[in-house]
């Protein structure tokens, strides 16, 4: 039993909030516990430099916390004027897990930018941004689709993501803040609702840990995916 | 009667959540209307360095916006590596506000940063920015008092502010965006719940305006002021 | 009586040198007092990326102040690298007033930069930095007249700039550095030499103020923007 | 049989040349293949401020590559005036590595900084950077038990890395650029020269993979790591 | 005979107006021709990091130039957000050259700031900073030694600076813009009013020049600062 | 005699390694001693936006040290987010001198892009940097001629540059870091290999030094490019 009272297979509460936001093509609140991140999908007629011309499109992710979305007041990035390195990891992680779900072929010339804000931060913001996103995302796809401005559905897998970690020696799937500081090993896993794995990042935050941990975490981490993808489905459900 | 049917000197649905997130002092989310706005007080056991060892505290004010908060997306600062002259010039503004209804000498060594994040923008975004802020200060200093960490009440007014500005014509109060974008003079005005004036600007957005037109807007301003105070009496109620 | 010896409505010695340096298309050098502004006026054949096509012009401005212009040294802002909240805020504003009495259809595609440097400063050098800059643009637009480059008077207004603020309880006009930090309430006001407003910033600087001072100030304001404004006229007689 | 002639499993050459420049406490040259990079280990007797007065130590790395180590020239960082996410990362990933290898609290209140500097790029920068980092690392931390400046031995394992992919459906070892650019799946792998882990990091480039892919790239990154230790001793051999 | 009229080993008209400023320990404004260059020096009681606890002083120059000082408005280099390579150049050669004719040790543990800037640009602008620099920091040296803050003269010699070129093939001294653009050769001496060399700094400008032309330059250059530094001693004469 | 054993008039062990990296059209690694660089020369089929459409080429340089190429750690200048002073002073050193040596109109619309990274320093390094990048612009361009890219041969001299200095009172060529150091004057000389001048950079590092002196060093200079020339032509030996 872990101090939350949760099973180590256990999510926490999950909720996805379509539509969130007025303005944006596509939006999603996404809860996974406390934790809870405002994400958006926007559409740009544009594509970068190194696309134009090829006819396809691109998505691309941007990560951002407000200052007090932690215990204590972060300074806020735009103030200090850089991104810190933590926040180009994340975002870049992102749009990569996104565009391994999409044929960018299919989009034609246009750019879909996620944009993932994380009002209230208790571990794993990461892995709620990637679920959240993929909702904003298949929401701003459906509107293009529904213009007819996307012929074909270009979504070749639907993406989710967990943590998952050794707390005290044992195994534990969705850490939050507070498992998530002490934990041995931290790993992050974005994979299909099918099983297939995008990215797999594991850590060992104190000292090394054996081959054998490492398949435990990665099978635990795709239990957790699988359970997400249907929180997905329900969330984007007309 | 206006486009969106309001009379000239009628707000928008104001809404007030207190409390709105789990790790600031004092927190809240604020409505005017679409206008949506996350205000967070943060308590901070320094001082900046111009006063230390003076035995007084500060007050000071952020403000951002999500990328996505406007109709369409535009570019985040920490990504730009600046913040715009827009951005400083309204925190600027909502700190000059809040420290004009405290006694800064009763905080106390201590700094309680404001930061108001913009999630979904209609116009009157810095208004409801100092609205809100005055909540979420409100309620950081009833904790700090409640610890015993302030012994006296540091207010010396209740603050609230909204725009006003001269549509079609017209003098009419809390503008939302489409109204905003048309208007021949827009105002702003932060006053306290006794109508003494803290911050006035008002701006010709094409051709100068009269004399007059200045005393109808203030007036109008202070009517709302007024009336955004009771929200946030009703929102700081027990 | 003023501890400088002025009467309340009195203006400090206002000397404004035409074509006061050699390569821009129109300069200045304007003193309120011991405040001294080099202001220039660059034409630009370009416009920005927002006007481009449309066939209007545009006017825009920047502010500076040399670092010993103060009483103590200020850090340069090129070194520092980033200019601060408070430049922002004043290059806004000066390009605001200047926009709002030229027609800029009549300027056809090009740009007119305004820059305004402080070279001594003893308050009030926006205001100073406005009326000045009035004076250039006058000028700048005078020769693109003559060349035939311009073929209509783009100038709908004249504009001028004064400070007003109460001093120990006592309305004043164009305070100098001094009245300035010990200032109750301190306000700026844009308008034309028609008496009509373009922008008012006021700012209480302790407590909130009276409406009744509000009005006060503004009366005042608009008394030395008309004496200003025949200043400007001598400046720029043949 | 790969394009380069090496079988499936093979490591190119590897070569570490200990104590490569004449400053630092310790340093190495080290390539794999056509990939060099120049790693020091530089010792400063100073600790960031959150370990000030805990008499625990650090280690931290940077990474760099020169403008034109790749096929065509980037742009100098320093030029640009930020480093890209990716080097961020890269370097992130160094210091965790080493981190994991070193008792801190052995190294008393010191910090000793890596640099990673890649002179020629051919794929698995980031892997030939951690293997000569911990040759740089135990040449400095040699040195500094030479002097008695710490006591005990501080290193609680061996730690080398090591890229493995997927290239045309097959698992290899140790990709050079060419395979890099084209594989399906790219993961890099940092362990111990027993075989713990400390790092995995795998990536779909193009679609997910299955489960099974990843216990097999897993298997042959440790292969390659027990290899690479066996270099960094023959190096680090008196 | 030059374009201007002068012969070539003629000076421009050389004014220094000292005291040009009211906050300022020093001040002048130096003219070389239509050159004008504002010089201020800043008494500040603290001295670099490196110095500290060592009781000696330093001296430090910043130098700029206001946008449309040139014939064509450049961007502000606040602006921008970085100073240039010519800019930065420029004030360590201002630096060290006021470096060289001062004991830091008799100044004590102070900075004394010397900042110079362009109000308007014809060629010459480093060298006649360099000159009007020392007279600026004579002055508030002056007013150290008065207050008694400064026991001992820390001068051990005057120093000025001037151009010389190669135009048309002939050694010419003191260039202007226009020389300046088309010279073969460009040359800037800092000296002492002995005769004492302090930098000398000679480019071609197109290809190689012969070693007598190098000696011909600096015999017209140390003739040019003989010449100013009698104007200096005027400018500096009770 | 020197410290070093070496002649008031001997260069350093001086070695260029041609063709030092696999990826750059032209590259070399160049020791004066124990200083060492690395120069390579990029070939970039586009122009400067000041040179389009006018059928002439260009040649630029950039350089930076790796932080530990140093006696003790510099920060990283890509991590700090500015390139210093000193460093845009050498880059620009390092341009001009190559420039002056290249008929770029013959280079027809391209840049050669020069990189010198030093990774050992001991003194010369923007001398060395220069005598390395001619080597490397000479193999970049024999590529290109060999190509039939460039018709003419560009080269209208040879160029190559030494460090002099006054080390306790006596004029030495080619200093290392401690008589640099301790050098009383300091002179870089640019220069080709016929001994005309092209750039002459001397500066009093402590007090102004006669006239005599200068002949002095530019003689030695001159001696010692001379012998720098042979290597080089040694190094391009076919």
């Amino acid at each position: 039993m872990r101090k939350s009272g949760r099973a180590p297979d256990q999510l926490r509460a999950i909720e996805i909030i379509p539509n969130y936001l007025r303005h944006p093509e596509g939006s999603a609140l996404v809860a996974f516990g406390d934790t809870r991140v405002i994400v958006t999908a926007s559409v740009d007629e544009k594509v970068p430099p190194h696309l134009i011309g090829k006819g396809t499109g691109w998505v691309t992710a941007e990560y951002g916390m407000l200052p007090r979305a932690t215990h204590t007041r972060s300074a806020r990035e735009a103030a200090r004027g850089r991104q810190q390195g933590r926040t180009l990891e994340i975002q870049r992680l992102i749009g990569r897990g996104l565009r391994a779900c999409v044929e960018l072929d299919r989009l034609g010339p246009l750019t879909i930018a996620i944009d993932c804000d994380v009002i209230q931060a208790d571990g794993g913001t990461r892995t709620a941004s990637i679920t959240g996103a993929y909702v904003a995302l298949a929401l701003a796809i459906r509107k293009l689709r529904a213009s007819g401005r996307i012929k074909k559905d270009p979504f070749v897998a639907q993406v989710a993501a967990v943590s998952v970690g050794v707390v005290d020696g044992k195994a534990c799937l969705d850490l939050d803040y507070e498992e998530d500081s002490g934990a041995e090993v931290d790993m992050n896993i974005v994979a299909t609702s099918e099983g297939a794995l995008i990215e797999v990042q594991g850590t060992a935050e104190k000292r090394a840990f054996p081959r054998a941990m490492l398949d435990e975490l990665v099978d635990l981490g795709l239990l957790g995916v699988e359970r997400l993808a249907e929180e997905q489905r329900k969330a984007l459900a007309p």
